[in-house]
C-alpha cells in the first residue's frame, strides 16, 4: 500500500485520478489539494464521488507525506511545485507540459515560459519509455493530443516509412478544463467543429518531438473542438515513402504493439470509436487501404481524461511501484 | 463460480450485460445467443467488448446448460423462452415485463398480449423485495423507468404521505434498443424534447402496481425523449396530504435507504445528475423545499442500461447466489 | 421607415433582434449599444451576421434618436434605462422582467429588488394584449418559459376549466445567456438533464399572474436545462374540473387561437417539436388524451430566443407601428 | 411566375426545397412528389411546414407540367426519370451524382453504375460555371462535400500554387438522409467521431475532376460523421509550391470570390464556424498562418442541405430563369 497526494485535484483530471485511485487495492489517497475548495467535500466539485469520504484542502506542495504525488496543476506552476516534492524523495507524476521536452528551446519557445527548474525527467508513455518510467523518480506525463497521435504514428516512424505526418485531430471539450470559458459554452460547441491554434498548436512539437526519436519527422497537426464530451479522434494523413498495403501495415501495428495492455490494433478498416474507449484507458488504432494517390490513413481513439492524462498517469504509476499494469485500469469502454 | 447464459446478447442490455459480467469473480459467461448474429465475434457488434473472446451463438433456450440464464428478450418472447429453462432447474433473471405483473390483468390489458406462461415470479427491486429474491427461482426484473421513478416515490407512499404522484421521465435514446428507427435517429433526437406516449405509457402500470403495496396511489407518467445517450431522469411533481418540510423529506428518505448500497440520498436542492450515475449502477435522489402551492418535487437519476437493467440484474444474481451485492457493480459514474 | 436602437445588442437576443430587423422592410437600426464592445465590429460577436455593416457603440440611453428603443439589459438595469427614454417620447420594448408585473409586490419579492421607476406598461402577448399594446408606449416583453407556459394554459383557464397548473418545462442552454458560467459548459449541459431553482424559480409567478386575469389559479413550475441550443418545451399537467374529450379541447385551442398568426393548434397526439419552430416565430401546441386518472396533457414548443424573446419582441413592434403582424416575421423553423 | 415539380420530396433536400421555394415571390410549387405517402400532407412528414397546404402525391416524371422539375431522387434512378422531363422541353436541376461528370468513366468506376442515359449538363456550381448555367437545360447540383471543399481549394488550384490536397472533412447526419440506419442512430452519433468511406468516398473524384480545371492536381478526401445536424466543415491541408503568406492568400481569395453573394472570406485566423451557416446559403472559408513545414490551412463551413443541396439548387434556377440570385436565399445563419 503506497500513499498518494493529488495537487490540483478540483479539475477535471484530479476528479478522474480521484475515482481511478478509488479502486486501486494498492494506494491510499492521503491528501487532494485545492486552493480554491479548502475544506470542501470533494462531491460538491466531482458528484460523481459521492461515497469518497474526503475534502479538499489547502496544502503547500513541501507538506505533503506521500509515497507519490501526481501534480495536476497548469503550465508553469509544476516548475514550481514539482522539485521541492522531489527533493524529499516523492514521487512525482506530473500532468502538465513543464517536464515533458528534451530540448528546452522548444519548450520555451511554444509554451512563452522559461524553464526555471529543469530537472530529470520521463516522459510517460510506457508504450515507448516503459523500462525509464520503472526506475525514474519524475514522470512527465505526455499531453492528451500526443498520446493519441503519437500512438497512431509511432510504427511507421519506427520503420522510416513515414517522415512527414498530417494530424487532424478532433477533440472533445473535456480537453479544455473545468473552468467555464466562451470556448467550452454548451451554445458554442454543440452542434459545432471549431478547429483552433489551427497551425500552432503546442502539442506538435511535442509529437515532432518525440517521433524524432526514430530519425527526421515533420509533424503537421490541427485540433478541433466537437461536441462530444470525452475523447480525441485523431486522423492521420501520410504518404509512405515506399507502397504498403493494408495488411503488411496492419501487421506492423500487430508485431509493434505486442502484448501492450491498452493498445488495441483493429482489423483493417474497422473503425476506432470514441465510445469504444470511452471511460477506459485503451487507444484503439485502425488502419485503411490508401488511396489512389498514394495516401495512407492511420486513425486513432483515446478518452483524453483517461489515456490522455490520468489513466496514462495511473499506468505509469503502476509502472514506477511495480504493481500490475493494468490494476484499477481495467475498465471497458462506455458504449454506446 | 457459477456458469451464465445470456439470451439476446446482442441488444444494448445483452451488451452491458457482457460488459458487467466479464469482471465478476464468480461468473463464466458460457453462452450468448443472437439469432441474427449466429458465429459472429461479440466485438463486431459491441466495440467496447474487443477482449471478449466470444461468439455469439444461435443456441435454443432449451439447449443453454447453466447456473443462470439472462433473458434479454422481447416483450411476448420471454413468456415462451422462460418456461422450459425454469423447468430445466435453471435460474432465469427475465428482462421483459412478461414477468413483472402481480395482475395478469393488467399486463394484458397494457401489453396487448395473453400471458400463456405465467409463472410465480418476484419482481427484482431490490430495495423493496431483497428477501424474496434470494428465495426465488425467477426474477423479473424492473422496467427502466419504473426503476427510477419506484425509488424517487416509494418513502412517500411508504408513509402514505402522498396518493398522487405525476412523474414526468426524461430518458435517453438507448433506452429504445438497439435497432434503428426513424424515433432514435439522430436528425430526430438531437436538439429536440419529444414526449411518447404521453399518458399511455405501459410503465404506468407497473409503477402504479408496485407503489400500490402501500395503499391507494394515482401513477400519472410522461415520458421524454432527450438528448442523452444513457439516463432516466425523473421528476415527480406530489402534493402531500400534510405539510412536510424539506428536512423532514430528506431523514425520510435517509431512513428508508439506509445501507442501501446503490441509492444515495443527496441534499436538499442537490441535483441529481445524470453524469453523475452515467455507467454505474447508482440511482441518485434530490429533493427540494415545496413551493407556494404545496408541490413538493422529488427527482432521480438513473443509468437505464445500468440500474435500469443490466446492472439491476447482475445485482439480482449477487442476491440470488449469495455473492457481495456490490460485486461487479462497484464502478463510479462517468462525469463530465 | 422607422429609426430603431437596440440597448444591449451584445446578447444572444441583440443578436437575434439585429438578425430579425435586417429583414424588415420598414426598419432602420440606428444604434446598437454595447458597454463590453465599444467600436467592435457586430460580426465579432455575432458571426453570423457578418454582412451587417454596424458596430457596436457605448451610448447613453438617454442619446439615443429612435422611433423605438429595444432594451435587452438585465433585470434591475432597465428601470434606470427605460424611464428616460420614454420622456422623450421614444417608445420601449423592455426585454427584462422590471416592468412585467401588475402587482409590484410580487416584482419585489421575486426579483428581490425593489422597482424604483415604476410605469405604466402592456404585457407584450399579442394573443392576449394586441390592442392594449397597440396603444402603449412601453412594452414589457415575456419571459421565456411564461411565453410557452401561458399560450399552453390559456384556454383551460379562461374556461376556467384547470385551476392549478404543474408545468414542467424543458430548455435549451441559450436562454442562459451569452455569458459564459459552470452552468452553461458543454460538459455540465451535454448528456445531462439539470432541473434549477426547482421550486422556486421567478417565471412561476409571472405565469400565475397573466392566468389569473380568469380567476384563481394555481401554477406550478419546473424548469430544466436540457442539452438543446434554442427551444423551450412545456409539459402542462392538468386535472380538469370535468371531464373533457380531447376533441372539444382541441375545438377549444382551435377557437382560442383562430386567426393568430404564430400559434399553430396541432392535431391530437401530435407532438410540437422543438424542431417545427427553431429559428421562426411560431408557438406549437399540441393536446393528448386524458390518462386514467383524469390528467390531461398540454404541450408546446418555443423558441426561445424567438417567440420567446426578440421575435416576440418584433412582433410587438409591428403591432405599435401598424406594421404587418408578420413582416419579418415569417421565417418557417429549421428541421431537422 | 414559375411552376415547379420536386420529385421525391419527402426527403430531407425535398423538405428544404419546399421550405425555401415557400418564400420565392416567383415560384409556384405545382407537384410534390413522393411514391411512400402518396395523398399525406406534407406536414405529417415535414413538420415544420405546416403551412403549406400541399399533398405528396405519386405522380409519373412524364405527368408533371411545370417550367422547371428538381429531381431529389437516388444515384441511379435519376438517370431514368431526367430524360422524359427533358424531352418535354422542361428544364431540370438533379440533385442526384449521375450527371455531374464529365468523364462517365469516372462515374461508373466510382458509382458502380452504368449511365445508360448521357445527356449534356452543366454543373451547378454558380461560382464557377454561371454562364453556362443560365443558358442550360440541365443542372447536375453538386454534392455536399464537393461544394465546401471546391470553394476552399478553388483560388489556389486556379493560381497553380497547390497541386495536392488533404481535404478532411466533418459532415453533419442530416447528411445521410432522412431513412433510418444503424449509421444514423443517436446512439452511434452522439458522443463520438466516425469517419467512413476513409480512402474510398466517391465525393473525391468529383472534387478532383472540377479542380482539374485548372491543371493536374491529386484529391485526397476523408469524411468523418460528426454529432452535428447540419453542417460540412472541410478542413483543406496544403503544402503551396512556393511560400506565401497568410495576407496574400487572404487576398487572392477576396479577389477570386469578389461579388460572389454567397461566399464571404474571413479575416485570416477568423473560424468558419457551422452555426454561421446554419440555415443559410453561404459557404464561409478561413484561412491561417502556415505552419514551420510549410503546410497552409483553408477550411469552410455550409449547410449541407442549403448551400449543400436545395438552397445551391435554388440558387441555380435563379440563375436559370434570370431572376435575382440572392431571391428567397437571403436568409443569415442560426447561430447561437
Amino acid at each position: 500500500m503506497i500513499q498518494v497526494g493529488i495537487i490540483g485535484a478540483n479539475g477535471y483530471t484530479g476528479g478522474e485520478l480521484l475515482k481511478i485511485l478509488n479502486n486501486h487495492p494498492h494506494v491510499e489517497v492521503v491528501a487532494a489539494t485545492s486552493r480554491k475548495f479548502d475544506g470542501v467535500p470533494i462531491y460538491k466539485v466531482h458528484p460523481h464521488l459521492r461515497d469518497l469520504e474526503l475534502e479538499f484542502k489547502k496544502i503547500e506542495p513541501g507538506d505533503i507525506a506521500a509515497d507519490l504525488v501526481f501534480t495536476a496543476t497548469p503550465h508553469g506552476a509544476s516548475m514550481n511545485i514539482v522539485p521541492p516534492i522531489i527533493e524529499k524523495g516523492i514521487k512525482v507524476i506530473d500532468l502538465s507540459g513543464d517536464y515533458r521536452f528534451d530540448d528546452l528551446d522548444v519548450y520555451e519557445k511554444w509554451y512563452g515560459l522559461k524553464q526555471t527548474n529543469p530537472l530529470e525527467s520521463v516522459y510517460g508513455l510506457p508504450e515507448v519509455f516503459r523500462e525509464d518510467i520503472q526506475k525514474t523518480d519524475l514522470v512527465a506525463n505526455p499531453g492528451c493530443f500526443p498520446t493519441g497521435a503519437i500512438l497512431a504514428c509511432l510504427p511507421l516512424a519506427a520503420e522510416k516509412l513515414v517522415d512527414r505526418f498530417i494530424i487532424d485531430a478532433k477533440t472533445g471539450v473535456s480537453g479544455a478544463g473545468i473552468k467555464p470559458s466562451e470556448t467550452t459554452m454548451f451554445t458554442n460547441c454543440s452542434d459545432n467543429v471549431i478547429p483552433y491554434l489551427v497551425t500552432s498548436h503546442r502539442h506538435a512539437p511535442e509529437i515532432q518531438e518525440k517521433l524524432s526519436r526514430y530519425g527526421d519527422v515533420k509533424v503537421s497537426f490541427t485540433p478541433h473542438l466537437v461536441p462530444v464530451i470525452r475523447g480525441i479522434f485523431s486522423t492521420v494523413h501520410t504518404f509512405p515513402v515506399e507502397d504498403v498495403t493494408s495488411s503488411y501495415v496492419k501487421e506492423l501495428y500487430d508485431d509493434f504493439y505486442e502484448g501492450e495492455p491498452f493498445v488495441r490494433v483493429l482489423d483493417v478498416g474497422e473503425i476506432p470509436r470514441l465510445s469504444s474507449v470511452r471511460g477506459s484507458n485503451y487507444c484503439y488504432i485502425g488502419s485503411f487501404d490508401s488511396d489512389e494517390n498514394g495516401r495512407l490513413v492511420i486513425a486513432s481513439s483515446i478518452d483524453n481524461l483517461v489515456k490522455g492524462a490520468s489513466g496514462q498517469a495511473v499506468h505509469n504509476m503502476n509502472i514506477m511501484f511495480g504493481f500490475d499494469e493494468i490494476e484499477a485500469l481495467d475498465m471497458l469502454g462506455l458504449h454506446p
